[in-house]
């Protein structure tokens, strides 16, 4: 099985540490292919920024699908990930859905731990949007600002360990919740009176199970095709796409 | 007051039955704008294409924001709302919002009526979005198909009547869901038992009265604007727009 | 367009207090007239006194209501909002619902900030039968007592600052409840890192826009008029209504 | 223990019909006295009507409270019960309120068999007040019309009956809702596959339950008594009520 | 009327404790036969603890029926009281469900005070088991540990009133939860601001109401007996049960 | 890695039928052991016969749990599930949530499709405390009766394929509920125009992938380990795994 793994930010060390972090879990018989966008942000930490690069998602995916089993959409709060099940014949993941299905089966409610308030909005519809409010205990940030993308993990991880405990009071699983903090669930999960959740290793655990459950995708049902439709102004890869 | 009524869809005979329909309500100080999008869809129907055109809405109010007090997405999905909420300093109204928002105070309980069932996930997800199943009553499409986008409300105008009548025993208030039907509620209001909403004009008094109240939009709290970014690919009035 | 307020409370001072916010968003062609109450407390408090008051506004709405186009009824918690639509062909807004749904468009979660406890139940009452819970943070009250109903908004200026302060925690569009506090949005808006919403101001844009989208109000479904009925020891104008 | 039984609406026959219910249920050391209203409606089917019902009902218990353990207001829908409960200091039932809170203990879900259209927004309102709606499986009425409010339940018994037997697949227990229908719950429930409550005797039932629990009714909390309060044009006890 | 109390915690001393309290809210013509269980535990914490002695709830009434009119679980958290309604034709209630359907008419909220954070998953449960999860304001719990589940009443009497009283913040009607603690609402209810419901009372005043309403318990609908089937392994009292 | 499927049915046969089902969709490295129950009932299809068929499984895995690294409760219904949680340390999945989870990635709304109405309010309360109502579409059973527990695939698939094709209009992901009709799901997908989910094959996989995420199972948090316990007349494994 070969699963795609769309880095949706422009960051190559954030696509590096997700990969690492979603190796420790992969099984056997998978093999993980990593792409990292070329156009976008950075990194994306509002909804305005989600709508550009969901578009992003569907692109990379057109280009890059052949001979691709299932792909997982690297970023919390899952840009393009419903447009993604209904343009693709495959199954595809997104580390917020997965990460929040997978602490269903953990506890009795899960919890957000991020670093920054500024993705709560957007981070919190993803709950709505499943239907999961009654599971959720919050979102929680620790007070201090993180200088670089790159070395969030690091700079934060003693207020993120403090965040962490607070939460626990909320919630028994806490999920980390955006990509630079990839790999720290394992790290600090001895300091933590919860059950931790790294989302890409949810996403792409989640995304092999359904490829053997299901290895068309959402092939039927509100996900199905939509019919063939002529566009303007899309990439080549893209507007093939749409037209069936 | 100027208004800028935006479709998202590439087909210019709907903008202008939009703003026919719209017209019909504006106050008087107001000034009706609008814009036909030139890339992207003949017309939306899914929410692959809807992750694509919400990137054009915001393309296009870059464009045209100037000399506006408040902006209409116009067509039923709302199709980048959020995201123009974050990026605009100016009250953004969407037409599924606006008519779920304005039937609340018309009845119980508010039901879609639609011309294709294709649209049905995408306009439920909506209801879901702004928290209000409790009070949906369901979508409602009739079983025959229709041919061409710009006659829909003619062809279709007599099993949409039909189907008004089945959704009014689920429902008081029913919304004449999608661009294409707009200005159809005024003509078939006689022949249905419940009350129907243009979402075009719920939409504009929506915008309005938005603007009356708090005219620089939702600039604070979680569409506050994000920080500035620096982004690759965008176009360069869009990029300028996320550079703050 | 004739808009009548309807102030069910005894005060005359609390009528023009709410007539002055009002007037700051009132489209041009919109003509206020406002009446008080001549029977029932000089302020409302509590569900019991609702219920009387809330005839008290059916009495008001019958003896008023020639040459008036959408009625409001100025007090949070809305005394007879339901009733009154059933029993008038013309949209009848309130202060809590008007407010809350506007806020629906400015933000994610909207909460109540008010003057006195005593109101908390009877106010949140509103929340639930609206069904928006799921947007709801919750009502926040200053310790601080108030001394004279007419004074409220400037003897607990800085208690409710404060409390707005802390409200904004839990939701990004704050209502200032309460017809005493009329007028103080405005006045500290920018003391507070949260939208706020005027209730009065809210409720009569929300009038006007009824009043332009159908004109005749809740003429049909759960608010349509009861059939015609005799009764016993009402005020004539009242019973009048009631014979149909 | 004595507990008295409103009768809001004018109509004398209905009392008897109602004590008759309750009688079959009471406790052996329970005393019922019934009162019937002698201003309002001879039957109540609008929240309009339930608005200026409620009043009565507050004046009835200021004029009959002397002596008396607890209350039942005897109209579905409950009109003034809130009310009640802020004004008097002993427990209030309502016909709605107890007979969905005695169905939680015998089924999945209640539903209402009812026997006119007319109630439906008023009924299921309380459905939402109470936080019930999970649990709810919806309002039946049969077609048939019915000709006088004294004999509903002897002209509509079959249609009653049938529109039972469709309401047993949407929910377990069914409520008889209804003044007019009090007592045919018994009469009809070999004929229907589905639990039968007859609201009166839940209330009867659930006041006296109250009653033993915490005699002084809801004096704490969200119920508890407003401060004293003066006004104007409301009748001498009511006003004394107020008063404190 | 004979009530049947199943204590289904090993422990003599609760039994005792918990037919006190019930003891003080009987009707007249209701006497209380109570039982302990002969085998289990102690006290019951847990969900696993729960499962197990939920089977012998149903062991001690397939033994003690006979003659019995209604049966009361008595134990917080109510285990077995689902299959105890399917294979029981009398009215059977619980502590924790009882409790929470007395508070719905007593305030807006109830909340949990209990005296372990150990039994906070189970007793939450149940909320959501009834669907009222928006009337809960939640569970609350003393810092201070238990040593004997004899004393808790005693021991930790002060941290209890302390807690309620934080509670009262968030709730108006107080649930006082768990066998150990019956009777302590009485004694404490002057030292807090909120109603104190104590469950064994609810529950025994809800079984007496049941078994005059529907005597036959839960024969129809969800509760029906399942039909007769053969066991390998049971008790003999329990196999002649499902037998038939 | 070894997962242990546990038929908690005495029927050799399913445990047979569900094995090959989840054989066709086991990782290369997972080892697969089943066993089936020695008492109990030989198909439960009440919450009586699960509760105690839920000790049952708890003895099962106090014997059998060496060298197991995840397990899986093979009735649908999930009997024991949350007690086995608490009592074992390793991933332990059950068939409906399980396949609920899995549904949540594959389309808005999931339904049942079963064979028998008994099994329907044992069956919803599990949607119920997994708090998915907003994603469940309802239970469909066939009318046809089947007869033997071991042919119902076999002697019901018509009835089954029209009763998918009905719910397909209320959902679009069915979960084929209830272990007699394993492996149905693969041989009739081509006729109904739904995605079809074999629970057994979701519980399997969603074990692994929870063994691979988190292989001490839920160790902390709402099903962490109750303290140790001394019990009577429990069996000695499972009498020893309560004492810790």
């Amino acid at each position: 099985m070969r699963l795609l793994l769309i880095n949706p930010n422009t960051t190559q060390a954030l696509t590096e540490r997700l990969a690492v972090s979603a190796g420790k879990v992969l099984p056997p018989d998978v093999e993980l292919v990593s792409k990292t966008a070329t156009s976008g942000f950075p990194y994306i930490s509002s909804r305005a920024e989600a709508q550009v690069t969901g578009v992003g998602v569907l692109e990379m995916l057109a280009q890059h699908a052949d001979g691709i089993d299932a792909a997982v959409i690297a970023a919390f709060g899952d840009p393009g990930l419903h447009a993604a099940r209904e343009l693709f014949d495959m199954p595809v993941t997104g580390m917020s859905e997965a990460a929040m299905i997978m602490s269903l089966s953990l506890g009795a409610r899960f919890a957000f731990v991020t670093f920054t308030r500024r993705m709560v909005p957007w981070y919190e519809a993803q709950v709505t949007a499943a239907g999961l409010q009654s599971r959720f205990g919050g979102t929680f940030v620790p007070e201090a600002e993180f200088q670089s993308i790159e070395r969030v993990a690091t700079d934060l991880r003693e207020p993120l360990v403090e965040t962490c405990c607070q939460a626990a009071r909320a919630a028994d699983v806490l999920i980390l919740a955006g990509a630079p903090i990839a790999g720290l669930a394992e790290e600090i999960a001895g300091e933590v009176p919860a059950i931790l959740i790294d989302p890409i290793q949810a996403a792409v655990l989640q995304a092999a199970a359904l490829c053997r459950l299901h290895g068309r995708g959402a092939d039927k049902g509100s996900f199905a095709r939509p019919p063939a439709k002529e566009s303007t102004g899309l990439s080549p890869a893209l507007a093939a796409r749409f037209r069936g």
